[in-house]
């Protein structure tokens, strides 16, 4: 093998392929250099003058690292880990730290496990984080429950690159020795810990990261990202779905973007598909203001070197051919995808295939819950003003506002108002738990919509203004298996997507899934969610009890600063 | 532990230590911040306002990370790691990359595992790469051969940090098998291969580094050093006792310096007692140019990111408490030196005991040679001409001339002349092998001197203009078991010091070797020799087959360019 590279180096061999005439962003000295880049089998063999068996005339284009998603949940794809690579490789991206935190908190380890198998078909290195986790809050019903002691177990394994993002800070900063006991497993095991801290700034910054706790991907402030950067710690920059935090570029400087990042964090199918995944964020951030040097640097070798990744995130003699080459470093568009030497995309097409899947039964049906009742979603308020619930445009915040309320035969009146019910259904144990609220300002009107993404317990969600509709919601989605549903009691008619794996991921064909999720959610703007939210996906997170402000799940209404359940009563 | 951390960074317990009104540096970020760094036990747990169960006041200082050598071969400094350490940590040096390849090619695997063992009673953390080049090249006879095959085993060991600098690049390039064994053997062990390529560019380095090596710290020339850089290569700024590449100075810029590390490579024990360290290298760089912060960011945050040391490095909550508290960032003295949290040393003074050593006999009696007469030391030449070795002072390079030369009585006759005789006398396998060689330049007279180490495979070098002479400090260095010897003819006295360990080093008081040593080089300069050299350690390279150009080893004379023998007579 060496002796291949090195014959191949000294033109003594033939390279297998040759990218004549790149312009190519030389992420280590941080500019643009020319040459010809020699590959031979799966790695790079030389820059400067070479002749291969194949060339590609890089001439007009612009040549980058394969790019690197420093952190991103699989599952909110809503696709396998075989559909996530066949729709986000054509993009570019050649690596991803993935943690398998959703699926891990329905199935626990058969979840985990899957990820992993299911990674190694595809033209994707997967670097699968061990959910720090499961349940994220101890406020919630989650399927699974991933203990300091098996955490310790798990975390020895070579399947388990390091420990998943640490959500519950709270519990690192009140000394929990279950939690305590994750983080010294990981350390024991020489794992790298990944970080989650909203707000943690100043003493309770330098406990959390006292841990050894070293990267972070929820900076709410250019000032929040600064502290957490003059710490020593990494953080990303999230450009996803639901989060979009281009006003971080702000932070970043000529003297600390090695310690930057880019990641994802959550996206779905429909806008990797329609609008990119990290070509999509380079562009973004460059178009926010950042030089595209460093922010490539962003989203190849800082990541590389962050994550200790090998040989990867760069462009030179003896690191694998992992490269995309783009049209320019404005828009970001891949003309060509190489990943370990050999051309997998080409013009946002992949040219592998994904019919090789791995599916165990473990991870399917699991939506279990109890016969309920129409009256099961009716609300009983004691008085006339609640704690209600406001959805933030433009990230995954909620707000809390007190409102007054009418209620009517034992049930609140909203008729006429902005407001909606608010059901989280448990569906891992059958509890029949359902925690319920009041939602703001979101639009819907005239029956039920819900889905069984929830993070991170993924109940189901259901919202509406009909206690009949959100008994059939919830009726298909135990149907199906999970996923996402529609009720219109005008059309008396019920719109569906099945997720039937974990009810978070579908088994479809990545491009049919698009389609058929876009539908829905036209349909769910059609009945009325305001154009500032993302149909659905906007519902996911509003369980998620690690991000201010409120949050509703299976057990009642949380309000995240004070880490601790408050009545819907105000 | 845990627990202990948090609760300190909280101000809930008690911070062990406290250094006040810091002003330090920030290598994270590239910039001087002020906070009070708090310490709990072995890490920094809080940049902030603290209070502490002891305090040092830095008002008056400056606070840096804790030094960091990317590369050195502790032989050099004459000391055991023990001695190595109780010198260097006071002078802020707090981790090290060891590269143990002197005693490695003297004892074998002997010699490594006493390397690691006695690394492990100071306070100084000591990465020890496995030597990659036992013996370095195919011209000496060394006293242990590590091959592929036991490279590969011997990888795999925690022990082995990663592997030694791979200085055979001739090999690496020919596709010897062997040589490719070792690397093979690293890179499935997942270990970093160090490099050593001096004036390996363009498609040589290109093969050169596509078989997986990652650092050079051989840069011959400003263009060098930055086409290894552009190469993704992590590239070493030397300032030892014999390679000063303040020169290289010029190559750091602000958009490459993340990739460059500083190194001693090799440091005798006078120099880093009277000179200083890393600590010294600091002092050089910043007086060529460099500016301050990028200095100590190379010796520091940088190797521990090349060579993935967890949590060192920088000042941060998490991070190991390695540090040092120097007067200003122009003297770079340093005050206090903290390893671990512990203060280790203050004003130049270790306040720690090196009473525990290890020292096994395997590493001792190593000298094993033939009994030799004065007929032995004669060279007879076939014509009127050599290929003469000359010095090049400020570095370790030589050069050829080809000088006229008499002969009489079957002997060169070099009286009158600015020539002298050099041998380089077996000493592992009593093979009886002299390779006999001429040096101009030198300026001794009157005797002969001796070393037993002369890098790679720690023969015997001599040099002398009396046959004699050359005898008896053969002998000499026989009884010692190795070490220095100055022979005068007029004086008829030998003055000598013993190296009892392999031959290279000395279980002394480290002060003790300082003295001793510093009189026998003043000794020598007293004998003629120039003083551009350094007295003896000038010597200990003329062996060093692997840097350019002419080298003499015991089987004979070495043209490094064209990597063979050549013969005396030209």
């Amino acid at each position: 093998m060496l002796e291949k590279y090195i014959k191949a180096a000294l033109k003594e061999n033939d390279c297998s392929l040759v990218l004549k005439n790149a312009t190519y962003v030389n992420v280590f000295t941080h500019k643009l250099q020319k040459g010809d880049i020699a590959i031979c089998d799966d790695k790079i063999v030389g820059i400067g003058s070479y002749k291969g068996l194949k060339e590609i005339d890089c001439t007009n284009f612009v040549v980058i690292p394969g790019l690197i998603d420093g952190h991103v949940h699989i599952e909110s794809s809503m696709l396998t880990p075989e559909g996530f690579a066949s729709l986000v490789v054509p993009h570019g991206t050649t690596s991803v730290i993935a943690d398998p935190h959703e699926i891990t908190n329905v199935c626990g380890m058969d979840g985990f496990n899957y990820m992993v198998e299911a990674s190694k078909n595809v033209p994707l290195d997967i670097y699968m984080q061990l959910p720090s986790c499961v349940p994220a809050t101890p406020f919630e019903t989650s399927g699974a429950i991933l203990d300091g002691e098996t955490t310790k177990k798990e975390i020895k394994n070579k399947s388990a690159y390091g420990l998943g993002e640490f959500m519950n800070y709270p519990g690192v900063l009140a000394c929990d020795s279950d939690v305590l006991k994750k983080i010294e497993g990981a350390l024991e095991a020489g794992k790298m810990i990944d970080g989650h801290s909203p707000f943690v700034v100043g003493d309770s910054l330098n406990a959390y990261l006292s841990t050894g706790i070293s990267t972070d991907h929820e900076s709410c402030s250019v000032e929040e990202m600064q502290e957490k950067l003059d710490k020593g710690m990494y953080t990303h920059l999230r450009v996803g779905s639901y989060t979009k935090d281009l006003s971080l570029v702000k932070a970043i400087t000529k003297d600390n973007y090695h310690r930057v990042i880019m990641c994802t964090d959550d996206k779905h199918c429909a806008d990797i598909y329609y609008q990119g995944h990290l070509d999509n964020a380079l562009k973004k951030v460059v178009g926010a203001g950042l030089d595209p040097i460093t922010a490539v640097t962003l989203a190849t070798l800082n990541c590389a070197n962050a994550y200790n990744l090998k040989y990867r995130g760069g462009i030179g003699p003896g690191y694998f051919a992992d490269i995309v080459i783009m049209d320019n470093l404005t828009d970001f568009n891949p003309q060509y995808v190489i990943k370990d030497g050999n051309v997998v995309a080409s013009n946002g097409k992949a040219l592998f295939n994904i019919d090789k899947r791995y599916l165990p039964k473990e991870v399917l049906n699991t939506i279990h819950i109890k016969d309920f009742t129409t009256d099961d979603f009716k609300i009983k308020l004691k008085g006339t003003k609640a704690n209600v619930m406001t959805t933030i445009s433009g990230g995954v915040m909620t707000g809390l506002e007190i409102c007054d309320i009418k209620s009517k035969d034992g049930d609140v009146d909203i008729y006429g108002t902005d407001i909606l019910k608010m059901m989280v259904v448990e569906r891992h144990k059958m509890t029949g738990n359902i925690g319920k609220g009041l939602i703001k300002g979101y639009g819907f009107k005239g029956g039920a919509m819900g889905i069984s993404v929830a993070h991170d317990s993924h109940n189901i969600i259901l919202i509406g203004d009909d206690n009949d509709s959100l008994l059939k919601a919830t009726n298909v989605l135990k149907e199906n298996g999970g996923g996402l549903v529609l009720v219109s009691k005008k059309e008396n008619k019920t719109y569906s997507l099945p997720l039937e794996i974990a009810g978070l991921m579908s088994n479809m064909e990545p491009t049919e899934l698009v389609t058929k999720s876009q539908a829905l959610f036209d349909k769910a703007y059609e009945m009325g969610v305001t154009k500032d939210k993302e149909a659905f996906f906007s519902l996911m997170f509003l369980s998620l009890a690690v991000i201010p402000h409120i949050r509703l799940v299976d057990k009642g209404l949380v309000d995240v600063f004070k880490f601790d359940f408050i009545p819907l009563d105000a």
